[in-house]
C-alpha cells in the first residue's frame, strides 16, 4: 500500500487503522465449537442443569463480538473454513464483511431450549446469563459489541442490563424491552395451535400452521400484496388462495428442523421479555424497521429514549418488515459498520 | 308545529319533510319474519336450492332500508315489539334512532350459509342476489338505502353493482371491494385451524381458537395495549398471559352459537370478495376507520376514488378498529343520519 499520493484524511485514517490492526493482530482466523454444561439459576424455572452449545469464528486474537439472531437462528452465524455450511447471517459476517471475521472473533450460542430438550419457562435473561457463562468458560473478559436481531436483540438488552460491565456497545435490531400485548396475543394463538395439534395427534400440521401464522407478522402488508394479490382458484366447494402455496412450502420446512417444544418455549420466551431500559447503561444502537408488524416503532422509540447509556435510533424502511435484518443487506450492513467503528477501542 | 317564525331554509325543508311523511304514511310499525326457498345460480357453486331467512321491522308503509352486518350478525337488527330480544345493531336501529323504525321499514336477511347447512363456496354476490330475491318476494321494488358494515358492506357493494337500478344509496362501513392479501392470509390460517381441529377431533377448541385469532384483528393495537398490558402469571413451566382470560371467554361463546361449517364458509366468502368499484353506480358513502387492522384505509380510499356513483369517504378514528361500527355509536350514528338525509327522496 502506498501513501505517496495524499489521500483524504478520512481514507488515510481508515487505511492506517487497517495497517495497525494487521500489524498488532496477525490475521490468524479460526473457528471452534463446543458445549458447556452448567448449573444455572433460571429466572422462572429455578436451578437447572443446562447444556449450552457455542461456536466462535474469526480472528483468534481479535476483539470479541457476540452475535445472536431470531428464535430460529443458532450459533452458526456464517460459514468458516472449518464449518463451511452457510450460517443464518451470511450476508453480514465473514472476511471483509461488516462483522469482519478477519478482524473480530465472533461468538454465538444456540438458544437455551432451541433443541427442545429444555421444557420449562425460559426467560430472555436466562439466555443472557448463558452467554456470560460461555464467555467465562472461554476466558473472555470483555465483549466489544453485542449485535442482536429480533429475539437476539431482546437478549442483548438483557445482557447489557445484567452484564453491562463487560460490554462495550449494544446493537439491537428489531427487538425491544417488551413484547407488545397485541403481538403476544398472536403468539398465544400460535402456541395454542401447537397445543391443539399435540393433544389431538396432528402435531406436524399444527406446528406448520403456527409457523405460517408467525410468518405473516414477519413481513409487511406491502410484501404480501406484491406477492399474493392473485385471484384464488375457486371450485363449487373448494378454494385455494395464492398465499397457500407459500404456507405449504414454509410450514413443513420449519417442522423438519424445529421441535414443537423448542417452538413453544422460545415463542413463550419472547413474550416473557421484561427489562427496564433504564438498566441498560452501555452505548446502544437501536434499529427500527418502520414496516415491522411485530415490533412497533413506537416501542423502539420509547426504548431509545429510556436507555441509560448513549443511544441512537436508526429508522429504516423495508417491505420485509421484521425480516429486514436478514434481507436489507446494504442498510443493515451500513448500520453495523458505523456502530462497530464507534465501538473500536483502538 | 308552527311556521309563524321564519326558520332557516334548511330547517324548514327538514320539518316540512317530516310533516309530509307523518301525513302520507301513518306511523304504523310492525315486524315480520319469514323464510324463502329459492333456486339460485350461485357464482361458484352452481344451481342450488337455498333457504333465505328474512326479517323486517318498522314503518309498514315506510321507505325500505336494507341493513346487514358482519358474518356473525343476522336478520335481527334490533328489538321490536314483536321480536323483543336485542339485535346486533341495537344502538343504531329503533324508534328515533338513526335507522328510525318509525320512519323506515328495515329489512335484513340471515347470511346464506350462516346456519352451517350450505357447505359450498358462497360468493358475496350470492348474498346480494339472495337479498334481491327477498325484495321480489316481499314486493319491494326500491330500496332507499343499503346500510352495510364489514361483510355486510362487501355484500352492499355487490348489491349496488348487480341491483343498482333498485337502490338509492349505499353506505359501506369498514368493508371494501376486495380482501387485502395479508388479511386473507390470516383468515386462511383461521380456516386451517378449524380444519385441523375437525380432522383431529378437537373441533370446539379449534373453532374457539380461530375466533380468538380473528378477534385480534377486529380491535386496534391501542385497545390491546390498554386492556392487556399486564404482567403474565409465570411458574417454572407454565405461563398465562393477560389476554388469555379474554380468549377463554369469547371462544366458547362463539362456539355455542356458530357452526364450524358456517364459520369456514363465511370466512371464505369474505376472501372471495371481488367487485369492480366501477360497476357501483349509486351514490355511495364509505366509512373508513383509520385503526382498522383488517380493512386498510388505503383500500377504502381506492374504493371511494373508483366507484362510478357520487362517493364520499368518511374517516373516523377509533381504538375499536374494525369493530367501530358496533362501538362508536355517536360517530356512526351521525354518518348514518347524514347519509339518510341525503337519500331522502321526498
Amino acid at each position: 500500500m502506498s501513501f505517496i499520493h495524499t489521500p483524504s484524511p478520512a481514507i488515510e485514517a481508515i487505511s492506517h487503522a487497517d495497517v495497525e490492526i494487521d500489524f498488532l493482530r496477525p490475521n490468524v482466523v479460526g473457528a471452534e465449537r463446543g458445549v458447556l454444561d452448567v448449573t444455572m439459576a433460571m429466572r422462572h424455572a429455578g436451578i437447572r442443569r443446562v447444556r449450552i452449545s457455542w461456536e466462535w469464528q474469526g480472528a483468534t486474537q481479535g476483539e470479541v463480538l457476540v452475535v445472536q439472531g431470531g428464535i430460529s437462528a443458532n450459533r452458526h452465524v456464517a460459514a468458516s473454513e472449518r464449518f463451511a455450511e452457510p450460517g443464518w447471517w451470511q450476508a453480514q459476517c465473514g472476511a471483509g464483511k461488516p462483522i469482519n471475521t478477519q478482524r473480530y472473533r465472533v461468538l454465538a450460542i444456540d438458544w437455551l431450549g432451541g433443541d427442545g430438550s429444555l421444557d420449562c419457562c425460559i426467560d430472555p435473561s436466562d439466555q443472557a446469563d448463558a452467554i456470560a457463562a460461555v464467555l467465562d468458560h472461554l476466558g473472555i473478559p470483555h465483549v466489544t459489541a453485542y449485535l442482536g436481531a429480533s429475539y437476539g436483540a431482546m437478549v442483548g438488552l438483557q445482557f447489557a442490563a445484567r452484564h453491562g460491565a463487560r460490554l462495550g456497545r449494544l446493537v439491537a435490531i428489531s427487538g425491544a424491552h417488551r413484547s407488545h400485548p397485541q403481538v403476544t396475543a398472536l403468539r398465544v394463538i400460535q402456541r395454542r395451535i401447537v397445543a391443539l395439534g399435540r393433544s389431538e395427534g396432528g402435531i406436524r400440521e399444527a406446528l406448520a400452521l403456527a409457523r405460517s401464522l408467525a410468518v405473516i407478522g414477519y413481513r409487511s402488508d406491502v410484501e404480501f400484496e406484491q406477492r399474493f394479490d392473485a385471484a384464488p382458484e375457486v371450485g363449487p366447494t373448494h378454494t385455494r388462495f395464492a398465499v397457500e402455496d407459500y404456507f405449504d412450502a414454509i410450514g413443513p420446512k420449519f417442522v423438519a428442523r424445529f421441535s414443537p417444544t423448542a417452538y413453544l418455549r422460545l415463542s413463550e420466551s419472547i413474550d416473557l421479555q421484561d427489562v427496564s431500559p433504564e438498566t441498560v447503561n452501555v452505548p446502544t444502537d437501536i434499529v427500527a424497521v418502520v414496516e415491522d408488524q411485530i415490533v412497533p416503532e413506537a416501542d423502539l422509540l420509547s426504548l431509545t429514549e429510556r436507555v441509560a447509556g448513549a443511544s441512537r435510533l436508526h429508522r429504516i424502511h423495508s417491505v420485509y418488515g421484521h425480516d429486514a435484518f436478514l434481507k436489507e443487506e446494504a442498510a443493515i450492513g451500513a448500520i453495523l459498520n458505523k456502530a462497530l467503528e464507534r465501538s473500536c477501542r483502538a
